[in-house]
C-alpha cells in the first residue's frame, strides 16, 4: 500500500492543557507532543477515554487482508472517528477513500488532504452545493454522492449548473428499504431517479448504494435473511441501470457497514464480467468495542478477529450504599444509546468485576451496582469498555493512545 | 451587580472554519468575530444549533431578579453549558460562583478567571487534589468540595497534606437519597463524615449540600413531597452539624438544580439568627428548553417564566414514505436522552408541523413522521426545539448567536 500523508498540522497543533477532559491536571503541550511527556494511564485525569496503540494496528491489519482477499474496496465511514490521525492510518493500510455522513464532514476531509470522500448521503443545502463545486475545480479530487428522488436530482443538478460547477457529479442511486432511513423504497422509483440523473449535463451515475445497517443490530439468521433480501434489491437496481445504459463507466455498488460487510462482499464481489467496483465502508473496525460489535462482527468467531482497542477510565467516587459504587464517568464520557459501559477490570488490581454493572448513567456519573463483598473504595481506577465506537468519539476532543505497557504515546484528536 | 469579566481569549479565538459544524460552508473567522461576518441564519450549513440572544438576556434577568427577591445566592452549574461566554454573562447578572462537576471543569473555570468554584461531587483522584492544593496559594481563589464518607474525607486529607496545602479546603458534607448518586445516605453518616472533617487541618467545613435531581424528573405531588423530605434530612444534618460546634463560620446550605431550586429557597431562604447561607446551583434555566424544563421549571405557570433559547435546524434530506421525512439532525446533534427533539416550524413558512414527531434519531439522521398531506419537501429547513440543555451543549463545540431577525451576532465556544 501507498503510504498516505494527511495534512495533519491543525489537528496536532491542538493545545493539550488541564482542562482537556482526561489530560492531567498540569498538562500544557500540542497534542503532537504529547507522546513525549512520558505519561502514564495514571497521569491521566479521569474520565478520561483511551485507544490501545496495538490493537488498533491489528484491526487495521485485519481489515486490510480481509479487503484484499475480497476483491471490494473500503471507504471507511470517516464519521465513526472524525479523526484524521486515525483516516490516515486507514489510508496508508488499504482503504482507498473515505465516507462521509454530512457537508461539513467532507470538507474537513478535504481540509486535511482526503482526495477521496463519498457523501453517503442526499446532498440538499445550497451553500454546501456550492462549495462542492468550486472544490470540483481541483481536478485531484474526486466526490460522489447519493440521490434517492427525482425532486432532490433536480435541486442538485439546478444548484450545481446555478453554481457553475466544472465537471459533472458522481452520485449513486440510493435504494432504502421500509422502515429505514434515506433511499429509494422500490426498484422503480430507483430506476425513475437514475432516468433523472441521465437528463443532468452536471450529474454522472456510477451506480447503486445502499445502507444494511438500519435493518437490524445483531447477526440473527432473521436479520441476515432480511440484509440478503435487501442487497438482492439492489442488485436489481444495479441490473436494470445497466440494461437501460444509464451508467458512466464501470457500475460502482456500495453498501457495508460494520455489521454485514460480508453479505456485501459475498452478494457482489469477484462479479466476473462486467465487474462491479463493490465499495464497502465500514467504520468501526478500526476500534471494534466491548459490546455490540464484539458480539456481531462478521469476523466474531474467527480466528483473524477485531480486538476492542476503546477503554474508558472512571474514578469511584462513593460506596453510598453496600451493593452500589458511583463512578466519575458519564453519558457525556461514554456511549449509552445501545448498552451502558461494560466494566472490565480494576486498574493494577486482580479483584474480579464480576456481578458489578451500570444501573444508570447520568452526565458526570455511573451508578454501578456491585457484589457487596467487592471492597472497591473510593479513589481506585475501574476501566471500562463500550458499545460503539460512533458515541465514543463523538463525546470527545482528545483520545488518549497507550501502548501495551500503559504509558501515554500519544493523543488523536477530533473534529466533531 | 458588578461587571464580570472573565479571560475569554482562548475561545474568542477558536478558528470557525468550513468544517466547523453548522458554520457556513466557506466559514474562515476567529470565533470572536463571528458577529462581524454578516450571516444570517440561512447561511448556516445545517445541522446547526442556535441560541437566541434575547431569550437569554431574558432568562438571566428573570433569575437575577428571583434570587434576589428569595435572599439565595446562585451559582450555576457550569457544566451545563461549559461556555465561558455565558458563564460571564451569569457572572454579571447575579450569580455569585460556579458550579463544577468534575476536577477538569474545575480547572477550565480558573482558567478563565472564574474566581469562586464549588465542585459539587467528592474530589479523589491524586492528580487533581495536588493541582487543587497548588492553586490554593492563589489567596483570591476560592474553592469548595463535597464530602460523602470517612474513607473519602481521609483520602482528600492525606492527599492535601501530601501536597503541603497551603490553606484548609472548605468542604461541605453531602447528603444523598436512596437509589440517588453519591451523598451519605443517613444523619448519622453525615455526621460522622463531619466529624472526620474536624479532625483533619487540611479541611474546613462550610456546611452540607446535596442535590434533589435525582430524585424525579418532573415537578408531580409525590415528588415534590420526596424532595421536601429530602431536603428536611439536609435540614437536619445542618442542625446536628451547628448544634455540634462543627461548621467553620456561617452555616452554608447548598442544593436545587434547575426543577426544584423553590422548594430550597422557601425551606432554608430568608431564615433569621442564625442565619444560612443559601446556594442554589440551577445550570439550565440561562437558556431553558421546550421539554423537561418547559414543562416542569418552578417557574413554568408564572408570568415571569423562562423561555427558551436553543433551536436546532435540520434539512429535509429525503421523502421516502409518504408518511415519513428524513432530517438530517441526529443525536450527535441533539439530545434524546430525555425525549427527542420537537419540531417547531418551518423556515420561512406558515405551515403547521401539527402531527409531525420524531420517531429515530440515528448519528445523523432524525426520522420524523409526518402527516401525508404536509408537502416538506428535500432541501426545506425544520425548526427543532431540545429537551433539556445539558446534552445539546455537549455535542457542539460552537454554538452560533441569534438576533430576533435571524442574524448570527455571535458565537458561543464549548470546553468540552
Amino acid at each position: 500500500m501507498p503510504y498516505v500523508s494527511l495534512r495533519l498540522d491543525r489537528i496536532l497543533a491542538t493545545p493539550i492543557t488541564g482542562d482537556t477532559v482526561g489530560a492531567p491536571a498540569d498538562a500544557d503541550t500540542p497534542a503532537g507532543e504529547v507522546g513525549k511527556q512520558g505519561w502514564t494511564v495514571e497521569d491521566l485525569s479521569p474520565p478520561a477515554v483511551t485507544l490501545r496503540r496495538s490493537t488498533i494496528e491489528h484491526n487495521l491489519d485485519v481489515m486490510g487482508k480481509w479487503i484484499a482477499d475480497h476483491g471490494v474496496e473500503l471507504w471507511p465511514h470517516g464519521k465513526t472517528t472524525m479523526a484524521p490521525q486515525l483516516w490516515e492510518r486507514q489510508l496508508a493500510t488499504g482503504a482507498t477513500g473515505l465516507t462521509a455522513a454530512t457537508p461539513a464532514q467532507v470538507r474537513a476531509m478535504r481540509a486535511f488532504g482526503v482526495e477521496r470522500v463519498l457523501l453517503a448521503n442526499e446532498l440538499v443545502d445550497a451553500g454546501s452545493i456550492a462549495w462542492i463545486a468550486r472544490a470540483l475545480d481541483d481536478p485531484s479530487w474526486d466526490f460522489t454522492c447519493w440521490v434517492d428522488s427525482v425532486e432532490c436530482v433536480e435541486l442538485l443538478a439546478h444548484a450545481l449548473s446555478v453554481s457553475s460547477v466544472s465537471r459533472p457529479v458522481s452520485v449513486l442511486v440510493e435504494v432504502g428499504h421500509e422502515g429505514g432511513r434515506t433511499g429509494s423504497r422500490s426498484v422503480a422509483v430507483a430506476i425513475d431517479v437514475a432516468e433523472a440523473v441521465r437528463r443532468s449535463a452536471v450529474l454522472a451515475l456510477q451506480g447503486v448504494a445502499g445502507y444494511e445497517g438500519t435493518i437490524g443490530h445483531e447477526r440473527t439468521p432473521a436479520v441476515l435473511d432480511r440484509v440478503d433480501r435487501f442487497l438482492e434489491t439492489m442488485d436489481e437496481v444495479a441490473g436494470g441501470l445497466v440494461a437501460r445504459g444509464l451508467v458512466d463507466g464501470q457500475l460502482t455498488v456500495s453498501a457495508g457497514g460494520s455489521l454485514f460487510f460480508d453479505r456485501v462482499a459475498a452478494r457482489f464481489g469477484g462479479r466476473p464480467d462486467p465487474g462491479v467496483r463493490v465499495v464497502i465502508r465500514a467504520g468501526c473496525t478500526i476500534t471494534h468495542d466491548h459490546g455490540l460489535y464484539e458480539r456481531s462482527s462478521p469476523l466474531a468467531d474467527t480466528p483473524d478477529r477485531f480486538l476492542p482497542a476503546i477503554e474508558a477510565w472512571g474514578s469511584v467516587l462513593s460506596r453510598p450504599e453496600p451493593d452500589i459504587a458511583v463512578i466519575g464517568l458519564g453519558k457525556r464520557d461514554v456511549p449509552s444509546d445501545i448498552e451502558p459501559p461494560i466494566p472490565l477490570r480494576i486498574h493494577g488490581d486482580d479483584r474480579s468485576l464480576d456481578g458489578m454493572q451500570v444501573l444508570r448513567l447520568m452526565d458526570q456519573h455511573a451508578i454501578c451496582r456491585v457484589p457487596p463483598v467487592l471492597d472497591l473504595a473510593p479513589g481506585e481506577l475501574v476501566v471500562f469498555g463500550i458499545s460503539h465506537p460512533c458515541t465514543a468519539f463523538d463525546r470527545r476532543r482528545v483520545l488518549f493512545v497507550l501502548d501495551d505497557d500503559d504509558l501515554v504515546v500519544d493523543a488523536v484528536g477530533t473534529l466533531f
